[in-house]
């Protein structure tokens, strides 16, 4: 490393800090978000589930829209990397176990605050574009991650929609999660559908 | 009919009115919780969209969360009524045509409004066992309809879990369709599962 100057050196530690209260009030937001859905989800309760003050995290996230969106993409952008890191040699031989990890994405408290911030978009004008933007491109990432674990090849007709096809089930089974615990029914039916695509697929890429 | 007492007479035009109001208080409950969301619809808001007093509203509903767990079901039981009468022969020789009309009850204002109400069940203990009896109830009758139309073979094994998968699909393709208008998407996904459910169900029943 060198020489470093001392302002170098406490600017360091004071820019962890920084990232560090960060990430508590993203993680805390997300939490409050599926657990108490928008309406109960301010930027005070998630500061003080943070144990952050409010003037802290109104510097790091000047509205409550902002807050919200940063949390999701936070979140979703965590679960890629750790879904990929699922699969570190990319295309698996086991196309039933990338299914099981997609649909798994869709079924825990991400997807349940994903949920309540697109519902609460959908009737709130501040919170529409952000939403809708992040929403296409978690969409985009997660399809390509689909793609390449599943070894698809989308030069094929159909292939591209039947990874599409795959993700809107995968999000419809994490919908039908939000009031029972639909893991039993859920098990049955990916363990099909895992089959139905992989002879849909045809050989790996 | 035979002789009826006046009473009786009058006692019939009065019923259908107490119908007719009740079903206006529902058709707009609905609209209500479609565009406004949960937090937005409260039983004075749906009274005057329906032309109908606070008091008769509440004389048929005591609490908000019968008016709106009544009026999911009301539109839900329209909807399959309407699928039904779509296909009156029963199995449709087009199981393409079938997915597009299943896909569609989970596309518009009807999915919009339950999709609101299950969120808030989700977080209000007041309103979730109502939700989820209905649900569970709603769902029954959606693969009960799915399986008669496609003429599927439940005794097959496989075939009940091909048929729950295509309909958690098509409550993705109603989440997918929130927030932006995601028909010519949704088309293409929906054409080429409508192929991969044909070769997986086999023959028709």
């Amino acid at each position: 490393m060198g020489d470093v100057s001392t302002a170098e050196r406490e600017r360091v530690p004071k820019q962890d800090r920084s990232r560090a209260t960060r990430q508590r009030l993203l993680e805390a937001a997300v939490a409050c978000l599926a657990e108490h859905g928008w309406a109960g989800s301010t930027v005070s309760v998630v500061a003080e589930r943070a144990g952050v003050s409010r003037g802290a995290a109104q510097h790091h996230f000047p509205t409550r829209e902002d807050l919200f969106t940063a949390a999701v993409e936070y979140v979703a952008e965590e679960r890629s990397t750790a879904l990929r890191a699922l699969f570190p040699q990319g295309a698996a031989q086991d196309r039933r176990a990338v299914v099981e990890a997609l649909v798994a994405l869709y079924t825990g408290p991400l997807f349940r605050a994903a949920l309540h911030l697109w519902v609460a978009a959908s009737n709130e004008e501040q919170l529409r574009p952000q939403v809708t933007e992040l929403e296409a491109r978690v969409g985009r990432e997660s399809h390509r991650i689909a793609v390449d674990l599943l070894g698809a090849d989308e030069s094929e007709p159909g292939v591209r929609e039947t990874v599409q096809g795959l993700l809107d089930m995968a999000r419809g089974l994490g919908l039908a999660n939000l009031l029972t615990d639909d893991g039993p029914r859920r098990e049955r039916v990916v363990a099909q559908w895992a089959a139905l695509l992989d002879d849909a697929l045809g050989a790996r890429h």
